[in-house]
């Protein structure tokens, strides 16, 4: 794992990522049955779990003018591209990003091929589950773990271990797998946006092939329009059959500043629509407002502990601040989760 | 401009770019009129540029079976994916790579506010027209001219640059712009793959942000689905503006066992359609072909000297060479341009 050239945002990033240790939770099992895909409403009113709110009326009102020619603001179909962050926005984030928690899990599923670990930190941490010794083990330790459990494996063999972990795994505090704990409301704005011509993408902090195994089913975003951050891939032969190893070296982080650089990467052009949850969006919410015609910005305000969890500027997870302070000045709308969703999550399956 | 970590198949791209310089040609100054947007015919055959040939019946039998859900190989739409090479594949890669002619003419376009180019190589080389010297230069010169004409200005003024280089330049043998200097043939296939739900990529090693200000207007493929080699970006306040700013600095390299790599980074999954005319060309056959399922691999072999350029094994521009002798035994069609194609160019506009 190379860790010399650590540049400014990755060492921000995984600095977040090692103080998110303090948060650790098991996933719990259980037998209860769920949907595994919840499915935006079609009805005539396409936001039907929004409450009446600004956040709403600007979203309705923004592609209203930009799907119609005769709008000063209407925007060309294929100029129609809309990004949305992931934890946090699309789906929960707390107590621990799900990343983290799949961390976890795999150090716990591969510990008997590595008996090494039982006394070698910060394996030995997660063993036994030792949340101080974890976050101690700061940067460095948690880049041991992410070339441990996300690197020395085909691209391939990768994509099965998150698809059969998100098949399992259940969150701590709503007993439910992970992929049913996205916003009812985001599902509804991503469809609609989708029936009127928009290319949704996420644009994340998290690891674009953790992602990529589900956004399709679930978000109804397929791969290719995942951004996110990435290891440093190698093309090789085994057994004469072309793969894709994922190498123990990070590639991009796709979070803050790399935001913009991850959308002109992958997309090449500015988009218009941009949603968001944390300071980890400003910089995306910034470059997408500031560019010329019609624009949105819009802000998740993580306001109900009680359907959810309530957190912004002293978060570990998610910290919202900056962003949050500048919304109205830069004419940003935030939701306030509260108030503004009637759900929060999609019904679980009969 | 960092050349320390010279990697090998950068190593490769770069020496394969100087050899090149061998080969420059200036573009020559023509008043002749022609069209900007040469569009593909859609009459009721689909390929009319083609005469009836192997590859031909390959392409025409792969998209029919696709498309059909009774057919064994039947494809989902979401799984279309096609992937095509620029150079030499898409438009004319002779007598030197389109944007080694793009550096040559931006060096000579600033020199006047580098006076000290007069005496330092390998710029001098370039302002001397002295072929020689330039080749001497090797990689070290040619990261020195990619830095000085690529790095050092924001996306939006590069691509400014680009779009006006090639609004004026012309090339040396056709006296035409060269975004006319596309195969007919080809801008049929792509349009006839986007008629029947494919979703068409090209991955290229050339400059992505040097391919996306044209390709939509003349390939009709959006700058989101352009793979190429890049330089990395950095996110920056200009005047309290958020602006990309492009480094001096390598970021990808999107050639032979590059473009694997960097399909997977941008699309994320398999394609099934690959369209390549060079050994660069190789892994990305062989990745797509290798999937499971119907798959299709097909090679522009230049054999027309007289239309065009006649080239193979011992070219420097799109050698090609294991691609071609492996083609029988992989299953990948060859297109031999001399007997295949009925026309190579779009008609000059009257």
């Amino acid at each position: 794992m190379t860790i010399q050239s650590v540049s400014e945002s990755r060492r921000h990033f995984l600095a977040s990522a090692a103080s998110l240790l303090a948060a650790v939770q098991l996933p719990v099992a259980s037998a209860q049955e769920a949907t595994g895909e919840p499915v935006a409403n079609a009805n005539d009113d396409p936001l039907p779990s929004w409450n009446k709110c600004a956040a709403r009326t600007d979203i309705l009102d923004f592609v209203a003018c930009a799907t119609d020619a005769d709008c000063p603001n209407f925007i060309p179909p294929a100029e129609r591209i809309a990004v949305f962050d992931n934890d946090g926005t699309l789906w929960c984030e707390q107590p621990v990003y799900v990343q983290m928690q799949f961390v976890f899990d795999r150090v716990r599923q591969q510990a008997a091929q590595h008996p090494e670990w039982k006394t070698a930190e910060p394996f030995a941490a997660v063993l036994r589950h030792d949340i101080k010794a974890l976050a101690a083990a700061g940067e460095k330790g948690m880049l041991q773990l992410l070339a441990a459990t996300h690197t020395g494996m085909t691209t391939a063999d990768f994509e099965q271990i998150v698809t059969q972990w998100l098949a399992t795994a259940r969150h701590p505090k709503f007993d439910r797998p992970y992929t049913e704990l996205v916003y009812q409301p985001m599902l509804e704005v991503l469809a609609f946006l989708r029936s009127k011509g928009f290319k949704a993408y996420i644009v994340s902090g998290g690891g674009i092939e953790f992602m990529r195994p589900f956004t399709e089913r679930v978000y109804g975003i397929p791969p290719e329009q995942v951004i996110g951050s990435s290891g440093k891939l190698k093309y090789e032969l085994r057994d004469a059959e072309p793969v894709l190893m994922r190498l123990a070296e990070l590639d991009f982080v796709d979070d803050k500043t790399g935001k913009p650089v991850g959308i002109q990467k992958l997309i090449g052009r500015r988009p218009v629509f941009a949603f968001g949850n944390s300071d980890g969006d400003y910089e995306m919410l910034r470059w997408t407002t500031a560019g010329k015609g019609s624009r949105i910005g819009l802000i998740v305000h993580h306001t109900d502990a009680e359907r959810e969890y309530a957190y912004d500027r002293d978060s570990h997870v998610g910290r919202l601040a900056r962003a949050l302070d500048e919304a109205p000045d830069r004419g940003w709308s935030v939701v306030d989760m509260r108030r503004d969703w009637k759900t929060i999550f999609p019904p679980v399956a009969k």
